[in-house]
Order: C-alpha cells, then sequence, then structure tokens
C-alpha cells in the first residue's frame, strides 16, 4: 500500500490545507489552553464552563451541530455531523489536571507558548498542550480540513467532550446511559494516547484491566509489647507479610488459583508489530535502574508489561515506622494491593480470589477487612484486523513513513463504559510521548505531534470514509 | 522451711521495726517522688541533681559511705557499708519517664498520694510510686530496719543508683569500666521487676536477650507507575513481604539456619515453679483479644513467651499508604525487626544470620541496607539452685505465705552489663505489677508491695547474711 493508493485527491487538498494552516490551528489551540479549565478544583468551574461554550461555539462553526450539555458536575460538549462514511463517535476531554507545584514551571501554565530547542525542534508549552487539549485538536483540525476543502466530512461523525476526565468522570457513565441513543455509533475514536517514540506512530489496541484494593489484617485488641507478648501473640505484620509473599511464586507468577485463566498469547500479527520495534529491553528497565526482569518467566518484557496480567502491592505499613526502633507487636497491619488483567479475566472474581487467598490463611482468632477501590475494569483487545483499525493502521503508515506500532497501555476507563454502555469498541490513536510531562510542570506536546497528528487524522478519516463507503 | 526457722530474732526486729515504721518509709518514698527527676528532658537536670543529692545524704545518715559521683549525664550515687556476710551490689535508678500526656493523670504527677479503693486497698500514685524510686526505696528501708534494730548490716552493701535508666543510660557502661574495682561484690541485687500477681512474689531468672534493626530493600531508581512498569519492575514491597513471610514456618519456627542453637529446654525446678502458677493461657490471650497461641508449635504459651526465642516484625512501611489510591512501585520498602534471644544465642550472629536471609532472597539487580539497634544483648538465666537464689526464694517464700515465681522477662541492658563488665550474676526481686502504669499516666505502687517489699527485703538481707555467714 502506498502513499498515493490511500491519498485520494480530498484527501490530499484537506493535507495541503492542514499544512497550510498550521499557524492558524496553533492559535485555536493556544486559546483553548488559556482557559485554565482545572476540573478538580471548584475555583475553576467557571474556567470549565467556559472551554465547553468555546468548543461548542466553534464547532458550530464548522457545520456541527453542537450543545453544550449539563451534568451534576461539568458540562460535556456534544457534536454531530452528517457524512457519507460509517458513523464515529469522536471522544476527548477539555478538562486539565492541577498546575500544582507551580513553582517548578518555567512559565504561567495557562500562557501558553512555543520552545525551540537547540537542534531546531519546536514543542508547545503550557497545561493541557498534551493532556487532552492538544490531542483533541489534531482531530477537530483535521475536520475543519477537510470542511474547508471538501466542503463535507468523509464520515458520520459525533464528537463527546468530557470535562471532569481528570477528576473521576463522575458524570460520564450516567451520561452515557441516558443519552445512549443519541451517542451510538459504528465505533469510536480516542486521541488520549501515546506513541512509540518521535518517528513511530501507536494504535493501542489492548488496554490491560485492573482491579485493586486494601486490605487490612487486626490480631491483639490492641499494641503490643513484643517483650511480654511476643511468641505467643500473633504479630498481623508477619501475617500480612506471609499472606502477600505467597502471592507470587518464585518464577514472578500470580499464585491465585486459576488467575490466569481467559489470558490470551499474543497474536503473531500483534507480535511482529512488537518485534519490528526493536525494543531494547535492557535500556527499559536500566532506565529505572534495573536489569532483571521480575515479571513471568517464559514472556519477555514486553509481554509482561503489555499482555500479561499482574498483581502489585503498591503501599504497605504497620507498627512503629517512626525513628528509632520501638519493640510493638501491633493490632493491625495494612497493604493496598492492584491487579492489572488481561484477556476475559473478571475483576470481580479475581478479587474475590484474592480475598480467599487471605482468609485462607487468617487464623481464626484474627479477622481481615476489604475495602475494594471501586468497581474494576476489565481489559480491553481489540482485534487487530478489523476494518477501521485496519483503515486507521493504513493512514499512519503512510504519513508516517512506518508501521504503526500495535501497542498495549494502562486502563482508560472511558473505553470500558464506551464498550459497556454504548457496545461499540474504540480505536486509539495518539501522538502524546513517555516526556510530555502530562499531570506534571511544563507539560508539553511536539508541534511534529500537533502537525503530523493533524495529517494523521485528515488521512483516517479519509480512509474510514473510503472503507466505509465500500463496506456500504 | 516454715517463717521461725528463717526468722531469726534479729530479722524478727528488724521486720517489726519495718512494720512500725511504715508511714516514715512512706513520707520518705513521697520526698523522692516529689523530686520531678525526667531524666530525658534537659529542664529537669537540677532535679536529677537534687534527687541524687537527696539519696546520698539519707544513706550518709544510715551509716553509709555514699557520694554523688558525676557523669558526662546525670550523676551516680555510690554508697558503702560494711557488713559481715557476703558482699552485695545493689542497683536501682532514680530517674522517671516523663509524665505526657499530664491531661490523662486525675493529679499532679510529682504530688504523691495514697488511693483507697472501693475494698479497702491502697495503692501509691505518681511518677515514679513503682519505677523505680518505689521500688528502690524498699531496700535502704529495709537496710534502714536492719541497722535500726541490729546496728548492722547483715551483709556487706554497695549501691548503685543511676539517673538516666529512662534515657538510655548513656553513661552507666562507662561508669561501670571506670569503677571496675570500688563496684565489684559477690552477686548484685536489683528491685525493678514484676511480682506474679497481688499474692505471688516473683524472682526473675531468665531475660531474654534481644538483637534486632530496619532493612531497607531497593529496587527501581525510583517510585514508578505500575500501569507502566508492574510485571517486569521488581516492586520492593514484595521482594520484602517474602523474605519477611519466609521468616517463620508454618509451626511459628524461626527459619534462619541454626537459630535454635544454644537454646535449653526449662529446667524441671523452673517447670515445677511453672506450673505451680496454674497460668491459665486462655485468658492471658483472651485479654489481647487472641484465642490461638503463635508461637513455636510444641510449646505452651509460657514457655513461648519466657524461654523460647522469636522474631518479631515491629514495623513496615513502603509505598502509597494514605487516603485512597495510587498505582505506584514504590523504589524502597523497610522494616524494622527485633529478635528475642534465649540460652547462649549470640546477637550478633543472629542478626547477621538474618541479613545472610534477606541477602540470599535480593536479587542482583537489588540493594539492601541494615541499620542495627545498636549492640544486642545475651540471654541471661540464672541457676535456680545458686546459693543467693536460694536465699531470696526462702525469704520470700515465709513472707508471702507461697513460692515465689521463677519467672522470665525482657531485656534489662543493665544485668548484661553488670555481667560482663563486673563479672556478677543478678538476683531480681521485684513487687511491681503489670498494671501498675509505668511509664505511662497514674503510675501506681500498690502499698501492699511497698509494705511487704521492704519486709521482703529485711528476710532476704538476713537470708544472705545467714548464708553468707555458713559458707564463710
Amino acid at each position: 500500500m502506498t502513499d498515493s493508493t490511500l491519498a485520494a485527491p480530498t484527501t490530499d487538498s484537506a493535507l495541503a490545507y492542514a499544512e497550510a494552516h498550521l499557524d492558524d490551528s496553533l492559535e485555536r489551540l493556544f486559546a483553548l489552553m488559556r482557559v485554565p479549565s482545572v476540573s478538580t478544583d471548584p475555583a475553576y468551574a467557571e474556567a470549565c464552563a467556559k472551554a465547553a461554550a468555546l468548543l461548542s461555539e466553534e464547532l458550530n462553526g464548522l457545520g456541527f451541530q453542537a450543545r453544550v450539555a449539563a451534568t451534576p458536575g461539568h458540562p460535556m460538549v456534544v457534536a454531530h455531523h452528517e457524512g457519507p462514511g460509517p458513523h464515529v463517535l469522536f471522544y476527548g476531554h477539555y478538562d486539565v489536571q492541577p498546575v500544582d507545584p507551580i513553582d517548578l514551571w518555567r512559565r504561567d501554565p495557562f500562557d501558553p507558548v512555543i520552545e525551540t530547542r537547540a537542534d531546531g525542534s519546536k514543542t508547545i508549552v503550557g497545561r493541557g498542550a498534551s493532556d487532552d487539549k492538544g490531542q483533541l485538536r489534531t482531530f477537530i483540525e483535521a475536520c475543519r480540513a477537510w470542511k474547508a476543502t471538501a466542503g463535507h466530512l468523509p464520515c458520520r461523525v459525533t464528537i463527546l467532550l468530557e470535562g471532569e476526565e481528570e477528576s473521576g468522570s463522575t458524570s460520564l457513565e450516567p451520561f452515557l446511559h441516558d443519552n445512549a441513543e443519541e451517542l451510538k455509533a459504528d465505533f469510536a475514536l480516542i486521541c488520549d494516547t501515546l506513541m512509540w517514540d518521535t518517528e513511530t506512530p501507536g494504535i493501542t489496541i489492548g488496554l490491560r484491566g485492573m482491579t485493586g484494593g486494601q486490605v487490612t489484617v487486626r490480631g491483639p485488641s490492641r499494641d503490643l509489647h513484643s517483650g511480654l507478648y511476643g511468641g505467643p501473640a500473633r504479630n498481623p505484620i508477619q501475617l500480612l507479610a506471609t499472606m502477600l509473599g505467597e502471592l507470587k511464586d518464585g518464577e514472578g507468577r500470580v499464585t491465585l488459583p486459576g488467575f490466569y485463566d481467559g489470558v490470551p498469547a499474543v497474536s503473531p500479527d500483534v507480535r511482529a508489530s512488537w518485534d519490528a520495534l526493536g525494543f531494547d529491553a535492557g535500556a527499559f528497565l536500566r532506565e529505572v535502574g534495573l536489569r532483571i526482569p521480575a515479571g513471568e518467566a517464559g514472556y519477555d518484557v514486553l509481554e509482561q508489561s503489555w499482555a500479561r496480567p499482574t498483581a502489585e502491592i503498591n503501599g504497605i505499613w504497620g507498627g512503629y515506622t517512626g525513628e528509632g526502633f520501638k519493640t510493638v507487636i501491633p493490632a493491625e497491619a495494612h497493604a493496598k494491593i492492584s491487579f492489572r488483567l488481561a484477556g476475559t479475566q473478571d475483576p470481580d472474581a479475581v478479587w474475590a480470589s484474592f480475598e480467599n487467598h487471605v482468609r485462607e490463611r487468617l487464623p481464626a482468632d484474627c479477622s481481615v477487612e476489604f475495602l475494594t477501590r471501586g468497581p474494576g475494569s476489565q481489559a480491553i483487545t481489540l482485534a487487530s484486523d478489523s476494518g477501521p483499525l485496519s483503515a486507521a493502521r493504513g493512514a499512519l503508515d503512510a504519513e508516517w513513513g512506518r508501521s504503526a506500532l500495535l501497542g498495549c497501555g494502562g486502563s482508560i476507563p472511558v473505553v470500558n463504559s464506551i464498550r459497556s454502555i454504548l457496545g461499540m469498541d474504540t480505536v486509539m490513536v495518539g501522538f502524546a510521548l513517555p516526556d510530555d510531562n502530562i499531570h506534571s510542570p511544563n507539560e508539553k506536546y511536539e508541534l511534529k505531534s500537533f502537525a503530523k497528528g493533524i495529517r494523521s487524522w485528515v488521512r483516517i478519516l479519509g480512509a474510514l470514509g473510503t472503507a466505509g463507503e465500500g463496506a456500504a
């Protein structure tokens, strides 16, 4: 498949328009970034409303039927545009993370700027540059290029922009339920994920699921002095250490019975995409001070990270933890545990299995309390050969001159919500980089990501339209 | 052995004197308790000096050659009195614990009072009532009774009173080294331990030794997000949990190789004394909310507490321990561990064996740091049939009308110092009770403990004198 077969004349025109009007696109991104739409802080509620209004007006100006839809929290923007191809739902979020610690920013986080590095590369700096204002704007600007050149969009497009993604998406699931008929499409598109590196685009086809919670093991009714009670009195820290130590075997495998049921092997197509990366597992570990992969024996580092489920102890505490020493046997000990899930592993069943693992090891005179971190999420795995995914792969290959990585990432709850409530799969294409400082000071987005991101969506829309027409 | 055979006429006279002058003894205890000799707080340095001076003057008045001996910290009181029998070194401490939290005291901690309970029993309330002003005074008042009635002491007595016991005894070992010739005696006496209950006196013949420290296990060079690194990145909490979980087997035994070497069986004589207690192991555990002894299988609760060594995790921490959840793989995890030792277990060897246990389980790309809690102490076990111990047992049996428990307790570092520096064993006789609130608000000492404590020492001094004369 060559560039010329993919880029029909209309796609070429839209690409040329996007290229020629990049400065205008940037100015619209800056205008959005100047609105401090921090969703966690009630002081910025008006700014969130302003960002929603700005986007709604802009989409109306582009020929969408757009509206700001109130929720119990920050509003949604919903916009519809007719088109000949398949019906796609694009999801993004206009809210941003808080800016603390403000001292570490090189400049005002809400006064975006383009910085030029010594090597001439340019980067957009400011809160939301990458997550998700820069990324969602690549899609809107691609729509603009199509409209400006072809006068239409190649697909029927619905856009949903959320204002609470950084504060728990409290209103999202009720909103999807209440507006399911309006939002249902053939599939969803999201631009909130990573590229592999500055040269290699990425499509996220797998998201590990998640479940987890907190466990408190209680023994004596009060803290005891180990000089008096050491020996006969059960020590909850010892008990918890034993329970958690036995959660993995010497080969890095989780020991919960049936834990690996429903975890599939990586498909040859996806494996080929990973092999093409020339991934340096040694360098990956070295960068964080490690050398020996700690995951399941028999799987390489990419499989351990992307395809295999895991159990992680995220926190542990109990007894005396201050300076010096205190010979205490504490009344209780605590840990926070999370499980990353793959394939069809059921989050509730995995957590129940963990609770059972603990209870089986609990002496009859001790007690345990569990606190889950809320509903878990199942893993998401997309078929690498589906129509929309194939269209997106072809478009990205054409734009970037190399095959897109079919990668995997952490949980993105909205993808689960879209699947469970709207019954749709999601194609995740993003242009962020691991060093974008999202959620941190000096957030940035490569100008190359922005420019080629717009061009990538121009091509994807074109390819989807063609594929859709072909399929229709 | 009946009361009349033990109590020679001189002992009888001293007992009668002690009984008749109990109110004066109490007034002298109160005078000492009114001096706020809190050793940890530099604000009370003058009070410590005043307590030392008060005791030195009093002992001079009793016919001792007494002096206040300066140290880099609070001073010692050293006093000598000639006598016909063996030479005994009595050790006590005049310093007390801080009084925080002051709100929980029923009255001024340094304004002692006698409180009468509904059942008519009386108790002395105030800081130091039990630990150790009340206890050390039982010995001094017994010496007074002997002097007042017989005009001499039955033994040669050296008294050493420390002012830093509650603040780490920093000056004690150097002082023992520097004054070893002056302080060496045939054996030592200490009154700083417990009775079994209000009816049953106790001689502490075993002290478990102690070693311990802190372990820090390090994995990644920084905290990692478990969504990105979960699987291939080593989790130090998981590692530490495994190491600590494997420190004990399913039977409550410590798994360190050779750990139990040199741990003796309990002698039949001591075992008989324990059996005579009618100890209710179920009630002992129930009182702290437990039911199932957690120590080594095959040993009963008293053996687990008193005679068997143990390993206890006194604290553990790592990762995210706040409200809610954070999917972190932390760079490090920590624990504080202590070992109670028995028999001839070597504290340094046990700690080295623990370090080895950790190192054997440490992946080559992780690191570990150990911090010991300072020099460990070996266990102390006294032969139950030694001359001084037999004399003390006989005297206590006579005073209390029942056999003294030959009990075991936690580490008392001064006993190790006296053994290692002065080459002497220590007979530990005390009249404190487990509910005396030592180190806590509303510290108390039973009036019965004080009165019969003085009488007990009158008898012990008499018995030692007789035994010494017989042996000489």
